[in-house]
């Protein structure tokens, strides 16, 4: 065997940039930023061929296999909701009841369940899964289901568990049980790479938890539904698939966002249609996914981002014949480099087989330091090396700033810095809550508006900064 | 594709059993344990053909290509040390020598230097390197050079830097360097899942580093000496290769440990060299490789580890014609899970096809609570998962506690377990400290004797546990 260096290029060959021309920071080992592009199947399939079947099947693979689908069929829940009925009971929180919707329609593909102990011991140490033939498939974030003493005992060794929602209606099965410890320092500190209180997530789900887990195939008793008027932005990776097909998209790019849709990010996704237009696709679909789950008590609620993302296609800032908006309903962990493999990971199962990767992507500022928890670089970064990601391409996101000689949102030039400003969360808010206006081409009115309107109403004064420039 | 099963049989099957028919702790999903011996190489070629030529070509890979050797040819060193001598300083400490040790020598194959910032978020996060062939090597640890703020400053843009040995002589060159970032707190938590204080390599070596990293490739000036009268004992990787090939070994088992040798563990070397005759090798060679690096204050030296080991051959518990005693010279980092891969790893360097895993290897109690740092099981869960060790044999370690019924070490036996006594470390030192004998059969005479002039010796009242039944 041949000696195999191990240098830096190695994987940072493989963050591809829309145009390495102007990717502004490369590094030495650069070699050959197209490599991905060109081994990118659907490239040839399209030119080779063409029409809406080979379309279809152009879309990227899931993970590990077909998509899972883990609803039970519309005429055995009757019988299903019966049998569930004599099983020991788990209930299941808000978030947990999240992680079964994502689970169900294969996010999470091929997981068909809460993790198991080998599950949860791959995704803790290695960020992903061996399958059977060897290859990988990225698992970054444990996906597990907390039981206290109680539920165990009550449980026994019952080999299934019927799974109650927060409002008491059951939700599901969980076959096949396994229970193991819940070691949660350890679990927050490979996680998050820190143990310091104050983690949105560890707050909210770990710290109440009980001290076991409980892992096992889940059995969906009918699809998940939220009753908040939103539920139609809830497209499974089946629906968003079956949608890009429809209309005939040979590229899909997703972008991943949890605030407010600016010029800047608006100007980062129609440039990269346009490149991969360049590139030679012929009909590159945008994927603008917010994240529907839990979020932290200072960013912007989930109703009010979708009626700004609907402003920013009603006001044309982003062409809606080109792009698919959609709710993405995972819970947020901010956890950075770990996470945003997960949020890369679940796009590759909705058939996204580009995606756009910012500065500091799922991180947070440090909840006891004053600093970055994450090192901003290190996410674009480990999202290129991460096991079972290498189908993907990775676009690192170019900061956009507002340029005051332009008066326009643009790529930041660091040769004319002084010419750019930054609008942090913070100032947006100041400007939202004054009702003063941002600088011109900041935001389209009709989605400043929307946000006025959300921050007037917003009381709690001395909150967290929503950080505009992040996604 | 089909559909890949992610279940918990899927790794645990690569631990292997030396004997499946007594593995205690099978799991329900154990369905073939002896997958991993039928594919393992060597055992064909030396059936198929024979001769000291194939049992030489018979040892199992290096990991990423053929042994590094990072040592200065002797006749180019005058002209190198005096290159080194006008290149920017950096002081080692005690720990970074034995790591410039590990890696000039190929323990950490195909890692020929301090890691770069790839490598070390590949480490981090993935426990592993992608190779150019895309295939994974296992890298568990981090590997890496703290410098602070002046040494960086000193450095300034030198693309190679001579690194000083805690003496002040010269030691080597690190060509090529890049420096980066160093974030303790997200280090030693992604490392050790915990950041409790009292971890001894984070208190010895972390805590008072600088706040960068510099990686580069290492050109040592000459084989680094430790003139303690144990050198003889630091056999490299490739000194092990050749030794084994001139033992005309078809097999290598490895036994990690930090502690005394007891009866208990003979047993086991034992019997693993048993059952792999049976399974039809001809020369099983048990390779006893002490580690010879750092260790907490509270383990026992290891120049007395050394006198007890050699009084076991001399006393013939274990054969000397079938073992080889050697210093594995790495750090000891009590990183559990994290850790064991690392000394897996190395001894595939080394020429080990199998491997002994016990009871939390590389495991200690919690800095801060009253537990065990780790799941004493996650050890060898982990290990049979871990990328880039699929060609080792796991070998689980079977429990030995002291029979006082047959009045010897032997296998535990949970069915009449109130006849077996398990003698702590605590209990060890007792004896030994009040000149009171351990029972019959516990350490030969001649090994017990060396840890009672040992612990004679010892005034460190109140210290730790060393504990003789971990390894």
């Amino acid at each position: 065997m041949a000696l195999m260096s191990v240098r830096p290029h190695l994987q940072i060959t493989q963050i591809v940039s829309p145009n390495p021309r102007i990717h502004t920071k490369t590094t030495s080992h650069y070699n050959n930023p197209l490599t991905r592009f060109v081994s990118f199947r659907s490239m040839s399939a399209v030119k080779g061929r063409g029409g809406c079947s080979v379309i279809r099947s152009s879309l990227i693979d899931p993970d590990g296999g077909p998509l899972v689908d883990l609803v039970v069929p519309e005429r055995e829940r009757v019988a299903r909701r019966g049998e569930a009925e004599g099983m020991p009971k788990v209930r299941l929180g808000k978030i947990d009841l999240e992680w079964v919707h994502v689970v169900s329609e294969g996010w999470a593909n091929p997981l068909r369940g809460f993790m198991r102990e080998d599950q949860y011991l791959q995704s803790l140490h290695f960020n992903s899964f061996r399958l059977d033939d060897g290859s990988f498939v990225n698992m970054s974030l444990p996906i597990v289901l907390a039981i206290d003493d109680e539920d165990k005992e009550a449980i026994g060794s019952s080999p299934d568990v019927a799974l109650v929602g927060p409002n008491g209606d059951l939700v599901a099965i969980l076959r096949s049980v396994e229970i193991y410890k819940h070691n949660k320092e350890e679990r927050i500190a490979r996680t998050w790479g820190t143990t310091a209180p104050g983690l949105p997530y560890v707050e909210e789900v770990i710290a109440p938890a009980g001290n076991w887990l409980i892992g096992g195939d889940l059995e969906v008793l009918e699809p998940i539904k939220y009753n908040d008027g939103l539920d139609h932005y809830r497209l499974s990776p089946r629906q968003l698939r079956k949608e890009f097909d429809k209309r005939q998209a040979d590229a899909v790019f997703a972008f991943q966002l949890r605030n407010p849709v600016h010029n800047g990010h608006a100007l980062l996704m129609n440039d990269t249609r346009r490149r991969l237009l360049e590139l030679g696709y012929k009909n590159p679909i945008l994927l603008l996914h917010p994240l529907g789950g839990f979020v932290k008590a200072d960013d912007v609620p989930l109703d009010v981002r979708m009626e700004q993302h609907s402003k920013v296609l009603e006001d044309g800032v982003l062409d809606p014949e080109t792009t698919i908006v959609a709710i993405f309903p995972s819970p947020m962990h901010y956890a950075g480099p770990t996470e945003v493999q997960w949020h890369a990971k679940a796009r590759i199962n909705a058939g996204a087989n580009f995606y756009i990767v910012g500065r500091d992507p799922a991180g947070m500022g440090h909840p006891t330091e004053k600093r970055d928890l994450y090192d901003p670089d290190h996410g674009k970064k480990v999202l290129s090396m991460a096991p079972g990601l290498e189908k993907l391409n990775i676009l690192p996101f170019r900061v956009a700033a507002y340029d005051t000689v332009a008066k326009k949102m643009a790529f930041f030039d660091p040769s004319r810095a002084k010419d750019f400003l930054f609008i942090s969360g913070t100032k947006m808010r100041t400007y939202a809550r004054s009702g003063e206006s941002p600088p011109d081409g900041f935001m389209c009115p009709g989605g400043w508006k929307v946000l006025v309107q959300y921050y007037e109403s917003f009381q709690a004064e001395g909150a967290g900064q929503p950080a505009v420039l992040s996604v």
